[in-house]
């Protein structure tokens, strides 16, 4: 670990993004043919090591229930806009007409509408209808109120996703949620995150979690550095969550649990970068939205873009570069990193002689 | 310590701004509402950490008085346009119109007009009477012509800043200010700085000042780094300082000098970051600009920017973005670090964990 | 070597681009005219250490010979435009007419065209027939179906050309090209390459190479670093690759295999920091790109823009700056490091006191 | 000395330029009134450590009269207009009109126009009767042939100026000038540059030079690191060639060689910085260019701009800023560094407290 001192009352550390980062080819390669992307979590096999980030501008029951038979994790927002309304058509076109000046206090006033829990429920049946794997994703702070109902409405996993979860949540106003508790009282896996720590991810993993999500998510499209002075250099954060996987494999007599990163990965190398830090699965936002199918209409936002009082993020236009398959799987069209994700991550672990996500995560890199 | 061979003859230190560093969230969180932001300095308590600027696009005796209506301590530059002209409205409307060509020979010939201490007088009473805590600015240079007038007139804290203030100034020409006597001698506490080292702030600091200012204050506005190649780069000043801040405090057999920043702070993240390297508040000017009630219509600058033989500093436009409260306490509509400055150092406390200033200033930070 | 810990399960190695690196004059200088800048490799003897990237940008018959004229080695793509079409002309044109939204699109249409054995064939008794050094490209995973069309035809010299290319690649297919029976069994000397490691590199000279390409080519025109996560820094990598060939010279007895950086070198700054970092020669298209008579007419792009499923690169505008020989030899017009590219190197060489290639290797150079 | 590995094969040294440093005040304050500025070399005394660079933008006999007249050392290019044209005004008028693209080109046209030893003997003579000390600069490569003439006509000081010159040229091709025959055998005390390293700067001094110039000058209109790879870091470079003045003093029984920082220094901080890294004046052309008595009408180039081969370096459009005396001494109407440099060394002298330019050699500085 290498240290700096600041100043001679304060050390820190230096981290890294991926940005920082690149991987080297070293050895032998390979067919990328003979690459398989597939990941298993749980009872759950999936072709694609992603899970679509739970952001309405990325995730309705439609894109979700896509998403699934395209082999990867589609996780709806159980509280945004579906939820809010019984059909959010509308205001997702509007959201996409706003201009720049106005958008976050619209949006603002737009989310201000009430959640339906029989809204939940309802979205849930929608998706379990198609036959794919169901996920829904609720806040740290609404868990309690509405995990019951979501539980109830039959999902398969379950994601708690907040900017920063700890597993010690301390609250003097309300008894906060014990998440050791209630993850292992619950019959159906969690993923809960984001972490940006070896000490975060270990105690998130000792609630019982599944996964755990590594960053903040919404890369593209949140702004938590400047305004909280908050921020998670990506490749860092995610080698080091892998580290405490690894020692809580040991601790725990055996139990792996996934490390998820989410944030910063923008463009199909970032996804491959993830991986080679560690990474079993990325969570990933602002490239689905890209595609034609998104709800956003070629615009993204996150849930801190709308925060009643303090917004971390912008509504971002991304624009529409391919359908969902193609964004996917090819063929792309343009050489920017933004179609043809998996094929891109096929390719670099063929470059580099990799045939399995497990061995991948080895690769070299240097920092530049 | 990092120490670099520039080259055969010289070393330089690694210095970091706050740019250069992110705080880094690692252990629970806690609810935004149970932190405290409040900050006693000397006899006073204030709510917030925040010291507002004495420049005249920032404070007016009207501002000044809003300001610590909210929490904060307002300081008034008494060798601005307030004790130089009776109504200075019109010459900040002219200011504000100027255009950039020739705004810095403008503003140098405005500020000629002479200080006169009966208006000094005049605008101490006028915040005196809204019962807020009065505090009022002198450069060292002026300190001993106008301090008996400014301490008669009755403030309660009184601020010394320059570019750089040394315990030991040198001068042939006329008796410097020796402040370690005019500081023992005055009744009410004093602020004094800039500084930028450990050895200057601990000279500073035996003054008998009950806080000091680190760094050059001013940073959107001026130009130092490129007219003199003098630099202080924020974070490792700040640190640096809160040791002399310990040290002193053992060496004083008690005495806690509060440690000040000013300067390199324009978002919400930067009062977040200066804490953490070790601040006990922070002094801000562009960020207050930015109210529609600031004096400065949209444009700010600092008193380097009218030195009538080396201005080092610009009026630049800075733009309205809420009313002084929204900046301070939200709600904000701009996800850019710009409003809600208070609820963004609460919720950057709450997501590391902390619940008070002084324990906030040992949260974990990374270079990047 | 300076590693990081990227986080607590990752490290990575430091490494350096051209951009981070310039050469200093140290000790005695030179007469410009003093200096040789001649290369040999196998019975060829070249006066410039220069090779033309097989690009279709860059290389046709006709430019193959003018460069072998100027001293250089042309090599000509032998899967381009020019084994697939008896006359590309109008097709140049079309390409260097498309706009920049649809460009991918209509070159991935275009080179679906076959490849034809009888234009192989056709090209290569062309440039035979001038008197120049003959060269051809093929793909590594074409070698095998056209290597024998090649050799019949009678190139002088054969390069194996891939953005990666190991000497152990694994195919589960179909039976991989094996580099070190096919090498050996052959009677042209082989260029093979790109490579990025000391490893690779010893693994590729092993197989009886003459030379290896280092970095993965096409610098101003691909991608990959966004689309892969894979990015070789240049400067780095010819540094470690020239270990190789001092290793492997011991290892083998005496085979002096020659290490030509094919990447990166937009500038001829860049060319002379190649050989500085001990570069035998060097592989260049863009800077080639930018003469009149380039086939590219102002653009430049590599095979990566065109591939079918996963585009790594873009047909980029480069403009036209002089004739071949001006660029070459000068005399340049225009101060930017596109024209007179060897009097650049000879001016550097003559500036840091040497006279020869292989002595200019060891000179010094600064990390800024 | 930080060195490191950039490839198994090749290491590297870390150097800084003036852009990474910065000065810090970290001890007393003084006057700026109590400040000297002067300079003494060899039997000439100036009020300030500049050298105005010889170049044609900067330097007629007029205006190196005038120079001399504000206490600086003016020095005119022998090789430049003025000795190729009886009356160059009007060429210096066409070249501030030629439009970009053409500019190279006519400027290689106008500059092969030959030297006249009579117009040499004439320039010398014009700013002779002005009464200033007396400075002309010949390139290495043409001293042997006009340095009588220069003599004869009457130089107080003879500066030889070139990218890099060495204390061992070697050539084949004619007889090479000895530099230390020539300078021993001089009357009047030589300057003579550039020079990069610890090396090459001792070589130069025991030459018997009277001050070595450091860096390549020219530093905003020049681009030989693009063109040739090569660079040289000023804060590195004049730190160590410091330490060459020091060894060589004690080498030589006594001898104080002195360092003149000659490149990157366009605002008044870099004047500061240079002398924060050792050296005992600067060379400077940009900041002079833009005064209004410049003969460059706004516009700055140096001899590099017109080679005839291989041009590295730019006629800039620099603006124009003030008169003479004004950048020198001010009043500065902007807040930029191109003012008041004089104005601006003094402060940053003052605030760190320094009265000598020698002492302010030890001023503290940091690496950002």
């Amino acid at each position: 670990m290498q240290e700096f001192e600041i100043g001679r009352a304060k050390r820190g550390r230096r981290a890294w993004s991926f940005d920082d980062i690149a991987i080297v080819p070293s050895r032998r390669t390979r067919d990328p043919e003979e690459v398989s992307t597939a990941w298993q979590i749980d009872a759950y096999r999936f072709e694609i090591p992603v899970v679509a980030a739970p952001m309405d501008s990325v995730m309705s029951p439609a894109t979700a229930v896509e998403f699934g038979k395209h082999g990867g994790l589609g996780v709806l927002d159980l509280e945004g806009l579906w939820t809010r309304f019984e059909d959010p058509s509308s205001l997702l076109a509007e959201i996409a007409s706003l201009d720049d000046a106005g958008a976050t206090r619209r949006m603002q006033e737009i989310y201000a509408e009430p959640i339906k829990t029989e809204l939940i429920t309802e979205r849930v049946r929608e998706m379990r209808a198609a036959g794919v794997t169901v996920a829904g994703s609720l806040s740290p702070q609404r868990t309690k109120e509405y995990f019951k109902t979501v539980v109830d409405a039959g999902v398969d996993m379950f994601v708690i996703r907040g900017t920063t979860v700890s597993a010690e949540h301390v609250s003097g106003q309300a008894e906060p949620l014990n998440l050791k508790e209630f993850i292992y009282e619950l019959d159906v896996p969690v993923i809960v995150g984001g972490c940006a720590t070896y000490q975060a991810a270990l105690h998130l993993m000792r609630t019982g979690a599944a996964g755990v999500l590594v960053g903040f998510g919404g890369g593209a499209a949140h702004t938590t550095r400047t305004v909280l002075g908050v921020a998670v250099p990506m490749a860092s954060a995610v080698a080091d969550v892998a580290a405490a996987r690894r020692d809580y494999l040991d601790e725990s007599g055996g139990r792996y649990v996934h490390v998820i990163a989410d944030g910063s990965i923008g463009k199909s190398g970032d996804l491959s970068k993830a991986i080679a830090c560690g990474a079993d699965a990325v969570m990933i936002g602002s490239p689905l939205a890209r595609a034609t199918e998104a709800p956003g209409r070629g615009y993204h936002w996150g849930s801190e873009a709308w925060h009643p009082h303090l917004p971390r993020g912008e509504r971002i236009q991304i624009g529409t570069s391919g359908s969902l398959e193609e964004i996917l799987f090819g063929p792309s069209v343009t050489p920017d990193g933004t179609m043809n994700l998996i094929g891109a991550l096929r390719r670099a672990m063929a470059t580099t002689g990799y045939t399995e996500l497990k061995e991948f995560q080895r690769v070299e890199v240097v920092v530049q």
